[in-house]
This record gives structure tokens, sequence and C-alpha cells, in this order.
């Protein structure tokens, strides 16, 4: 009998931490457009990512998996969520969107309505969530990185980028100001005010340095809490 | 014995009968935009279309029930249909959607992507047929009634409306061919090639003569089959 | 001296004949955008109708010369007219232009309100008649070859062919009448209903055969009246 | 003889005097949009920059005339020049000319491309000089209130802004700028970052307020140099 007391103690008390060390990496998943698409390639922000977690030595604690497929928006996020997402049951979701969402009114008249962005951003969060899944949300980067706000659609950016910024909170939830944090780095990096050339090939797709960027800041959003 | 055996022949007969004149009445969904949401009014399209069934004495074979929403489009539908319609239960959806889509290009810059159209439209029949609910197609009427495809979206209209003939032919489903129909009326009632106040006060929203319009294409859509 | 007078009498008489029979040509323009600025080369509209003018023995009577910008809308001809047109003192100018008008709403969100078209086109005219130059207007082509207009500019080009038709009529000028005769042509011979290929390459911009087309239907155009 | 000789050395002498002393009041005509439109209503800019000049005591020293059509954009201006602006004959023209170029592309897809509103915007620059008038350049106010550059068009705007002020330096011509001035009120007298109300009542249209302001700015340009 004392024996078995004895024992059921020694397992409750153990029993935290065997959670704790568990075998079983943390599945994380980038979910996004093209930049994220590009993300798992040689030099994408997902794989040095995952080099700078082993790095660290944290290699075994993560497993990371890209989802990201060009052009999406929002709404195709919410679309493909169960068979991209939830299917692959992962620990953690970045949700890196809205790019798209902002850059195709001018370029195909396809955006998406503020409105709108706003109750697909919600719909996505509260699934992951009732699947408990953690999300981590991104604001939309950059289409230009000039910084004087003279990139055609940094208004309109900054107001979707506000929007995720309040849903984070709202919602206490991690979230990586990719937006704010390219603004910082750039005012000190790109003194002459070009459009592309120093974290964006093309106003919006990532150089190397750019997804290396993303990466360290995707990293910090990970370890964060 | 004689008579109990005749009894029993004459019901075995009947039953199918019967079960035909079910006390259940087929629930019918009505599912689109503010075209939809203005059909529950008191001259709307689904309101004259209960008032024709019960006219041919078929008012308690259908329950008829809007779910429409100004400003909808593809997409809308499909993040609301859980809570909209299938929460509803019902045996039947007309699905009216499209003009939004292609109208919100020119006008805000937000219309939706013949690619993506497509696909929130087969997600939105799958999700009905694995629900057991009989989707019927319905192409989207008009932004103008001229008649010499001089409307502006016509060329657009036209594009998103094939697409969906070809769904309808695809599934095997019961197409209500609105834009057709509304063309062929219009070559014979707009003689003066006016851009409104036919079936429509605004080149989209129906007048009473355009709600009582859908609502005879919609009933013989019901009934077809 | 008798002779010196029938000399001089013959002179004068001839004299009206002569300046009829001017060794000088007429001096033609196309106008235009994209589409006419690749008129001139090898296998170009304009190239071709030289070719064909002088198969007919009219190579002397007529000078061509290309004023095409690629991009062009009616009012980038108004702004440019002055040193494209006026300074070269044509005798006869083709207004080929509206394309990019209706295109660019969907692709770059500057396109050009149909009563700003209208007004520009009308200045031109004016402009042109007042410098005695004869305008000869042409209605935009096609932007998808599609023959069930459904492509997706369809119902807004065919609104401002609408215009300049009335254009051409209430000032008496000679229209070549580019979108219908594209649309009879293509009825013919695109029975696959395909976007491009027949008369053009890409929607927009013409192949060999498209070249050849419009360069008879602008010479039948220059042979009227 | 010797006094007619000093008589005309005096003459001489005085002329340039006389001239600046002349009676007749420098004429002023305001070109733009809609703003400029409602700035010759009771409470317009112009209105009360008449006002003002008059209790400065300079009212005898300037006509200021109203040419602003609702909707204009800046090739709109370059198309009624001459009837509207050249045919008075005004002594300066304040250019206040830009936010329909970039607000329509959102709302109608006629917005204006940034390398054609360079264009126009040099040539009406031009012919104004050509005709000995002396141009002041406005950039564009704002298309929303907000100070955190959240407004949709406010990228853009800064966009075409720049472009006006590197046009009234390169041809050393006075600037309102209207745009900074704006901004730096706000951050000021709209600390709820509201997106109307201040100086707009609608996002763009001023009100009482708001024309107060663009009078005040507009004396100071006039009054420079």
């Amino acid at each position: 009998m004392k024996i078995l007391l004895s024992y059921l103690r020694f397992t409750v008390l153990l029993f935290p931490l065997l959670a704790m060390q568990s075998d079983k990496p943390l599945r994380v998943i980038f979910f996004g457009d093209s930049i994220t698409q590009a993300g798992v390639g040689q030099t994408g922000y997902i794989t040095q990512l995952r080099a700078m977690l082993q790095d660290k030595g944290l290699g075994d604690q993560y497993e990371l998996m890209g989802a990201g497929i060009g052009g999406n928006k929002v709404y195709d996020l919410y679309l493909r969520m169960d068979e991209d997402v939830l299917a692959r049951k992962p620990d953690i979701v970045f949700i890196y969107v809205g790019i798209n969402d902002v850059w195709h009114k001018a370029t195909h008249g396809t955006g998406t309505d503020y409105d709108k962005f706003l109750k697909f951003y919600q719909a996505i969060i509260k699934k992951l969530q009732d699947n408990n899944i953690r999300p981590i949300l991104c604001t939309p980067s950059v289409i230009g990185e000039r910084t004087d706000y003279s990139n055609e659609q940094d208004g309109d950016l900054n107001r979707y980028a506000n929007a995720i910024r309040v849903l984070a909170d709202q919602h206490s939830l991690t979230l990586v100001d990719l937006r704010k944090d390219f603004q910082k780095y750039l005012e000190k990096h790109n003194k002459d005010n070009e459009e592309k050339g120093v974290l964006t090939r093309d106003r919006v797709h990532l150089t190397e340095a750019g997804d290396k960027f993303v990466a360290e800041e995707m990293m910090a959003g990970l370890l964060k809490k």
C-alpha cells in the first residue's frame, strides 16, 4: 500500500515534466501567399528559420511546414484551411496574408474589402482556436520599400495592418509586426528611398536578405511566450 | 377477409401517392445578395413566388425562405452558409450570386477573380450535396438592361454566367438561366434599349415586374424534374 | 504671238486639271496606340496597306505615316496632336483609339470615363477640322476574340464603339467600323470561340492576318467617298 | 528743350514704378476640381481669401476668380484651359488638382497614371508660362484626415504630391504645399485620428474651417515673392 502511494505520488509529480519533455516537436505551419510559397525554397524564410533554430539547439523542438500559394488572399486561406492546415494537425499557425488583398485592387480590380478582410481573418482565427491551434498573426510586409509613405498602397496596407494589430490584441495573440519591422529596418538601410532592392527584389517578393530578416522576426514571434 | 385484402391492396397502391403528399413541405432557401434580400419584401420575388404556388394549389408543398444579404459575393455565401443555410436544414437551395463579383471590380476594385469565383461556387455546391441538399443554380441577371450588349459589364457577366451553365451541366443540376431569360424578355419589351426601368429600377435591383419575372423563372426551376 | 496665246489659254484651262492630278500625294496619318505603333512594322497594317495601294496602282496618290504610341488613350492623342499630327500637315487622319481607355480600367484603374472619352474625341475631331484635315474614325477592334460576347470588356467596348458611330454620323465622317468587322470575321473564322490566335496574338495585338484584315478595312475607308 | 529732356528722363525713370503701381489689380484664377468649384461659395476658400485680402488692405490689388469643376483631373484642366483660363487673361493661376486623379482609381477605375499626370501637369505649366502667366502649384490636400498614414490613398497621394514638389522646384515656382500643411494641422487638431470632420466633411470636401485654412495657405502663397 505504501509503495503504491509512493508510486502514485512520484507519477503525479513527474507528469507535467514528462509532458514538457515530450519527444514530439511542435508542428508549425506558415500559412500565406507567394512569399510563403517561396519561403520553403533554398534561401526562403522558412528554410532559413529552420537553420537558425538548429543553430540555437532548438532544431528538435519545432517542425516547420510551408502552406503558401501565390496570389492568395484571406478568403483563399479560409477556403483551403481544412485541407492544407487542419488536416496536418499543427500546434502553431503563422497567418501571413494581406498583400494581395490590397494590391489586387489596383492591378486586377479584385482586392478584398476591408470589412470582408476582417470577417475572414476572424473566421480563420476562430477555426484554428476551435481546433486548439495557436495562431500567430503577421502584418503584411510591404508593397514598395520607400520609407516616406509614398508607395502607392502604403495607406491601405497600413489600414489593414492596423486591423490585424487590433485582432492580435483582442484575442491576446502573438503578433509579428512585419510591416513595422520592415519600416524600421528600411529607414536605416534604404537611405536613397528606393522602391525595391533592399528587402525585396520587386517591391513585394523577398531578396535573400529579406528572407533572412523575416526568418528572424518569425523566430522572435515563435519563441515569445 | 376479401374486404381486408382489398383494403390492403388499395393501401399498397396508394402508398407512393401518400408519400408524395407528405405533410412536411419541402424547405427551399434562396441564397444570394441584395436582390434576394429584397426578395422577401412585400413585392419581392420570393413573396410573389409563394403566392404563385398557393394559386397553383402547391402552397402546402413548399416552404420558402430568404437568405440574401446586400453586397454579397460568392465567397460571402461560402463563409456564412453553415449558419444561414445548413443550420436551417433545407431540401433545396437556389444559389443566385455573381452580380457583385463582377460589378465591384469597377466600383470598388474588389470583385472576384474568375478562377476564384469558380472555386468558391464549386465548394458551395459540394457542401450542399454533402448535406443532401439539392442546389439549383441561377445565372446572374443583369447590370444594365440594354439589349445590344453595350452594358459595361455585359462581357464579364456573360463569362461568369457561362461558367455557371457549365457547372450545372457537369453536376446535372437544375439551371435557372436568368441572364438568358432577361435578355430574351428585354429584346421584346425594351425596344428603346434603355439601361433601366423595365425589369430593374437602377440597372440591377428589380422593379415589381422584375420580381414577378424572376418569381416565374424560379417557379419553373423549382417544379422542373 | 498667236501660238503663245494659245499656249497660255491651254495652260489656263488645264490648270485645275493639273491641280487635281497634282504630283503631291495625299498625306495620311494613322493616329493611335500600340496597334498603330506596330502598324509600321514589317507586317504591320500600315505597311501592308501601302503595298496594297501600290498593287492597285494608287501608290503615288497616298503617303502613309504612322503616329502610334503604346498605351495611348484618347487624351494622350489630344495632348500630342500638335506635334505628332498637325505639324506634319496631313490631309487625312485615321483616329484609331479606345482600347486602352476601356482596358486600363481593369488592369491599372486608369481607364477613361465614358463622358471624358467623348469630350476628348470631339476635341480631336474639331482640331483636325479646324486645320482642314479630314478625320476618319475607327471603332476599337477587340479585347478578346470570343464571339459570344463573353470577353470581359465586350460590353464596355461596345458602348464606346457606339459613341464613335454616333460621332461619325453627327459629323458626316467616314467610319471604319473595325469592331463590327472583327465580330463578323470572327463569327466565320473563330468557330471554337477562342479568345486569341485568329486576328490577335494576345487578345489585342494583331497577328499578321489581323494586320492584313485591318489594312483591308482601312483601305476601304480611305477610298470611300 | 532742357525742361523737356528733364521731363522725359523723369518719365522714363518713373515708368517702371508707375507700372507697378498700376490701378489694375492682378487677376488670379484658381484652377481645379470640386473643392475649387465650392471655393466661390459663401464660405468657400476663394470667398474667404477675398475677405482676408480686404482686411489686409490689399483688396484692390487682387481680383480673384474661380475655375473649378467637380470631378476634374489634370487632363480635364488641360482640355479646358484655353476657354476657362487663358481667355480670361489672368496674371496668376493656382493649379490645385490631383485628388480625383488618385481617388478615381479605386472608385471608378479611371484615375490618372503617374507618368501621364506628370505630362499633363507640365503641359499646363508650359502653356501658362508661354502666355506670361505665373503658375502657383498646390499639392493635393487629403482623401481622409487620419494622421497615421492609414487613409487608403495616402501612399499614392504622397507620390503625386512629391512629383508636384519636384516640378515647383525645377521650374522655380511658388508651391502651396497643402498636403504637408494639412498633415501638420491635423497632427495637432485631430487627436482621435478621425478620418473626417476636422478640415473636411467627407474626407475630401472642406468644412468652413477647412476653407479658412486653405484660404490662409493660399494667401501665404500669393504674397510670397
